[in-house]
């Protein structure tokens, strides 16, 4: 009985410790469920200027990135891999020509921010997003709300592309 | 003698005040020289973020236009006209394809802000700059010096298009 007991203890011991292992463990990567940020960084709007982006076709979006000051100061300093704390902030818009400029031009050449769309966001923490490369990966429609889980994991992906520079797509313009 | 003596000075008088006027006075507008922003002011990479604009044709240009507290304030108030000490910068760049982000798009659709061309400036100050509505116009190429005279002379009467908007183009990107 007291041989049973032990026996009991130590399979418990052993499940508990697995199970307390398993979502960080280096040998399980496919079970660690990707984490989003749901809720908007605060004071986005006031960060400064990276650069600027346009994507054409179906997006046909305006976009411009803003940084908070650690993300702005590692990319400054060409620091690679970003920091814990940075967070980088893509306020998108409609791509829209200008009748009102286009008028005071006489031609037609300009484009500007119409409708805001949605505002996406990338913050470094490397242990809690840990499975998406140290990124939380962030996407709130102009309505502010967090878009679902099953858009969001097409985020990581895409982004793993540019590996070579922490998954960050925009380049510092100065 | 004494009679000759007072109607000179009287003059004299009237001369002065009349060169004194002349600049500022409504009567004489073509006379009012402007005057140009010649000196970057400083710190402006750090201010927050007020909209995007491309132009296309000849310019081929992306612009991120930016603004200080004083600018920005008045941006959000819907403030007309901008007050005194409010400065606005727009950061041009060369408007280029991706090639790298076109390539994890796996579509040519990406485009971002090229080399620095030049930055512009509206400053405003009611006196100093009465003469051109107020606002004072600088423009520095990436070499960080002010262009000719000649070409600062077509700021102002292309600005003056959108009076009803204080000579200011851009719209605030919410």
């Amino acid at each position: 009985m007291r041989r049973k007991t032990f026996l009991l203890i130590v399979v418990a011991i052993v499940v508990g410790v697995v199970a307390f292992m398993s979502p960080a463990s280096p040998h399980a990567p496919q079970e660690a469920a990707p984490i989003f940020v749901t809720e908007i960084p605060p004071g986005y709007r006031e960060w400064r200027f990276i650069s600027v982006a346009h994507e054409e076709g179906n997006l046909n979006s305006f976009a411009s990135i803003l940084g908070n000051d650690i993300a702005v100061r590692a990319y400054r300093e060409g620091k690679l891999p970003f920091p814990d704390g940075a967070i980088i902030a893509a306020l998108h818009y409609r791509f829209v020509p200008s009748a009102e400029n286009n008028k005071a031009f006489g031609r037609d050449q300009s484009f500007v921010a119409g409708a805001p769309t949605n505002v996406q966001f990338m913050v470094k923490d490397s242990k809690k997003y840990a499975p998406t490369g140290g990124w939380g990966f962030g996407h709130f429609n102009s309505d502010g709300k967090p878009v679902a889980d099953a858009f969001m994991k097409t985020c990581f992906p895409c982004h793993q592309k540019v590996k070579e520079r922490d998954l960050v797509f925009t380049r510092y313009a100065p």
